[in-house]
Formats: structure tokens, sequence, C-alpha cells
């Protein structure tokens, strides 16, 4: 087997040869892939060195699998070809998303959405994975009608620039002086930016429809409620969500706790009187999506409030990349 | 007219003897009061120092006006015997926000309520005030039915220490060590806590269900329906919100930005194109209610999406309270 990995260098591609090395999957060769600007640098997998090449026409000639992640504009310009080359792409920007013929995958949800793919797989965005993911399990008890979401989301799925930018303010911040921002439109340190993405004419952000829209088809709920807002927050690692979940049917905060306890991919963290609830800090590296604060919301009938949090780079990105690639193993949908 | 303020060494006991000075209240003496174990140090008001006393049974005699912010306990044991004294209080605590005898005020909203006291007024808390700022003008248009509140709440509504966890915690791991964690359960920097205040057996903590009951109390809406989830997160000064309004009758977003451009202390900050919208760290320091970011929300019909920054020292707090106070020299309910 053959795995090409575009944008090898990034946060998210590091994470994805991480973790294909930490989940055994039966690579035989691997192919890191980047610009022109990183080619020549190297990668460890498996003990040893790998050298990063320029990704060129040539470069998914007999590859079974590719892992992007180097953004929508490299992702509309290869995954098309490399799909023509005979590889399965598991693309992990936002470029294909929306596209009716790529499934839009989270394998916890619609894993088998995955097995009915054309050569191109769309990896959600990170902050509708782990909502999803623990909006799934309780939709099936109780039927999902309407999913409200505000996110703290960390800096590292802006990239590693953002980690130095962060880091580089809270040090100006702490000195006295004016800290500098060329990543984000306003300082990050010890601040909360609602902008995650370009505004529509409406004033809703790119960020915001990813979750309206990618939650729905995911799902398979065209017509869900959602509503959202994302904001940045001076975090290195991990997206904290406060979500509302209204459902067709009354749902106790016990109910879902058991539900939750017993899904695949969720680590319910929920006893507040301990202070005990997820944490971006802590959860920072693992895998799972941590769920907390379960309980009946104020405000609306048969609504259930959850603190819901992740790592990005992980669940929220190169994780589920990689458990999609295992889906296709498993399902045969893999060239061998 | 003699003023107290109990609590004169604590971040909000000095703004609020900041904005007496600053809004040139007819202060002829000022009584600043502590704990015994502030006592003897001074205060600056008006250019020269005022001498800090012990808080006794004694110190309201001849008191005009107190302004309390030593927390609920204090002001359970003072409050009384500086109204019984003839003092009018008005109590930055939470100990008589819920007193069906002790009006609730924000002076924007319920100025008028603050006339009818009976010698005690309580100031609300700070996430609640800078959300019905906001919402009351767009309510007297449409008719609020439904509040749901996410906060992105800054360290100092904790107090001086918790400042100091943060900056001491943001070194720390600024250079690779643990963050040290006191004030809260758990480090606050780089992190998102989403625990203010202790939980009921339901979960629901106790910041959240100010949010929900002194907004009804203080907009008279006592069937309103709030939603809330309060989050500390490492900030310095400034709370953020991300509001949903929904009203009874459709309201547009050019509407409401109409209404609050006009509306008392509400700025609106609103060009995300230009990526112009509220932010904590810009707001530090002023006395508006910033709104930006207003819209229609995805999810839900005659519904508003509004992300609500304000400075939760200032109209948050100290602020709000001189303004009480100001309310009750105009109509006459001070003993002049």
């Amino acid at each position: 087997m053959r795995v090409a990995v575009l944008g090898a260098t990034g946060l998210v591609g590091r994470e994805m040869i991480g973790l294909l090395e930490e989940r055994d999957f039966p690579v035989d060769e691997l192919l890191p892939l980047a610009s022109p600007r990183s080619a020549g640098a190297e990668v460890l997998f498996r003990g040893r060195p790998w050298k990063i090449q320029a990704v060129t026409e040539q470069s998914f000639e007999g590859v079974d699998l590719a892992l992007f992640s180097a953004g929508s504009g490299p992702s509309r310009l290869w995954a098309p070809l490399a799909a023509r080359s005979g590889a399965v792409v598991v693309d992990n920007s936002s470029a294909w998303r929306m596209d009716p013929q790529t499934p839009l995958v989270v394998p916890e949800v619609n894993g088998k959405a995955a097995l009915r793919h054309r050569g191109i797989i769309a990896n959600p965005n990170c902050a509708t994975i782990q909502a999803v993911v623990a909006a799934w399990p309780l939709h099936r008890e109780a039927s999902l009608s309407y999913l409200g979401a505000v996110t703290f989301q960390s800096v590292s799925g802006t990239g590693r620039d953002a980690l130095e930018e962060l880091e580089g303010g809270a040090r100006a911040v702490l000195s006295g002086e004016e800290p500098v921002s060329s990543i984000y439109p306003h300082p990050i340190a010890f601040n909360a930016l609602p902008h995650i993405g370009t505004f529509d004419d409406d004033g809703v952000s790119e960020e915001e429809w990813k979750m309206v829209r990618e939650s729905r088809k995911i799902m398979d709920l065209p017509d869900l409620a959602v509503s959202c807002t994302t904001v940045r927050v001076p975090v290195f690692r991990g997206h904290s969500e406060a979500l509302l979940l209204q459902f067709s049917s009354d749902l106790s905060p016990q109910r879902a706790r058991e539900i939750l306890c017993a899904a695949p991919g969720v680590v319910v963290v929920d006893e507040p009187a301990l202070a005990r609830y997820p944490l971006a800090r802590e959860t920072a590296g693992t895998d799972p999506v941590y769920v907390g604060r379960i309980r009946r919301d104020t405000g609306r009938e048969k609504t259930l409030a959850l603190w819901v949090v992740s790592d990005n780079l992980r669940k929220g990105a190169a994780l589920n990349a990689v458990q999609i690639c295992e889906t296709l193993l498993e399902g045969g949908a893999l060239r061998p």
C-alpha cells in the first residue's frame, strides 16, 4: 500500500503521519508531499526519515491512498488528478465537503457513506466533527430537531504560525508591550475573536456555515435547524463547544449520559460538583470527544445543554481522516 | 453628601471610587471601608489620599449613600445595618438581587425601579447587565420571547488574585512549566473553564442561574425563556457574549442596528467585512456595551444573533452602581 500525505509538514499532516504509525495502518510506502518550498525536508515514520517531495502531476501514480491537508486551493487542484490516477483521496480541506458527489464522513456517524466514494472523501471541519460525534447517538435515541453551537476554538486550527502568534502575543502582553497580529486580524492573546473564515453579506462566517451545512450532511438531516457562533480563543490546542440539542422526544440527562458512555469515540466527564468536566488543556493530544455538563436546558423544552471538547488536530482533523482510511480498508473500498 | 464605599481596596471598589470622581458625583465626604485586614491603607480621590477604615457597626452613622462591593457575606451582614442607619445601599453582591423587596436595577432598562427602594438596591451580575442593555431596546420594538447566552468571561470578575493567577499561569506555560491554580479549580491560562460559581444538583451553575433569573427580573419578563452557559476564558478584562434573541415579531438586522445605535449605553461596532466587531481587549477600561455581529440566526425564526462585549468592572459592576446612584440623586431618592 502506497500512501501519500499532501501537506506533510503542516500541523495536521504531521499528526496524520503519526497516527498512521500509531494505529499500525498497513503502509508499505509513505510518500510525504508538500509545496516546493518544503520539499527536501524529512519526516520520521516508523523510526526512519522519509524525504518530503514537491507535489507534481506525477506524484500520485501508483498511489493507493492520499491524505490531503494542504488547504482548499491545493485540494481543488490535486484531488481530482490523484483520484484519476487511481488513488482514493481523503481530503481535510473544505474544497469538496459540500459537493453532492463527495461523501463527508465521520466514521462514528456515517462511516458507510465513505464506501460510496468516487475517488474523493471529505473530512469535515474540526468544530463540526466533535459536535456530531456527541449529537449523533442522542439523535438516534430521541430524534434531533435543533443544534445550537457556540465554539471556543484553539489557534492550532489555523496552523503553526498561529501557535507562534499566540505565544508571541502572550509574551508581549505579559511584558507590557502591544501584541502584534498578522495571522489574525486582531491580537488573539488574552482576547476572544468572533471571526473564523470570511463573512458573507449577512454577517455569517464561513466557519458558522460549515457547522450548519456539514452537520446536516453528515447526519443526513437536511432540515436540521442549526444556530452557530464560532469564536477563536487564546488556547493552543483543543476546541470547546457549548451545545444545545433539542429533540422530538424527551431525553433525560441521565439517559443521555448512559447513551454517551456507550457511544463510540466519546468519553463522558461529567461530575461538575467535583469540578470534573472536559477541558481543552487536558484533552490536547488525546483521541476522544469528551462530553460533560450534560443538563436540561433552562430555556427550551426537550433540550439538553452539553460542553463538548476534543483535540482539533486529532479527532477534529488527522484522526478522523485516518479513521476514514480504516473504514475504507475494512469495507474493501481501497485498492489493496 | 457622605458616601461610603465598602470593599474599597477591591478591583470593583477602586473602579467605583474612580467613577465617583470621573463623573463628578457630589461627594462631600468619602468613607472608604474594608475588612480590618485592609484598614489603614489609603485610596486616592480627587487628588488626595483618604484613609481606609475597618467596617464596624458605627461606620454607617451619618452616611447618605453606601456602595458595597465586598461579596455576599459582608453584604448580608452590613447592608441591613447601613439601611437602618439611614444610608441608601447600592450593593454589587448577589445577596439581595432576588429579594422581592429589593430593586435590581440597570438604569438603561428599569431605572425607575431604583426609586422604589427600601434602603437597599441591588446591582446585577456583570454578565447579565451587558446582555439586558443590548436586549432591552430590541425587546421594546419586537417583544423578546427567548434569550440564549454563552459567555466568555474575563478573570477580573473573580478579583485581583485571579488576574495574578492568569498572569502567573501564562508565564508558566510559556516557560514550559505546569501552571498552578488556586483561585480556579483548573489552570485558566490557555484554557476555557465552563465553571463559574457552584453547580446545583441539576448541573446548572450559579452564574447561569443569575443570567436566567436576573434578566427576567430586570426586564420584568418573568416568563422569559433563557438558556445559558457561562465560561471563564483567559482574558484579563472584558466579558464577551454570544447572544440569541428570539422575538414575537420579526426584527431585521438593519432595524436592530438602528435601534441599538440610538440606545443609551450602547455602541454598535458591526462591520464584519472590515473585521470590525467588539473585542474584549479593546473595550477594557471603557463604559459602553458594545454590540456587533448582528445577524439573522441561521437556526430559529424571528431570531437575531449578536456579539456583545463590555468591561465587566465598569458597566458590569462599578459604572452601573454609580449610574444607580445618579438615578437616585436625579429622582430625589437620596437623602440630600
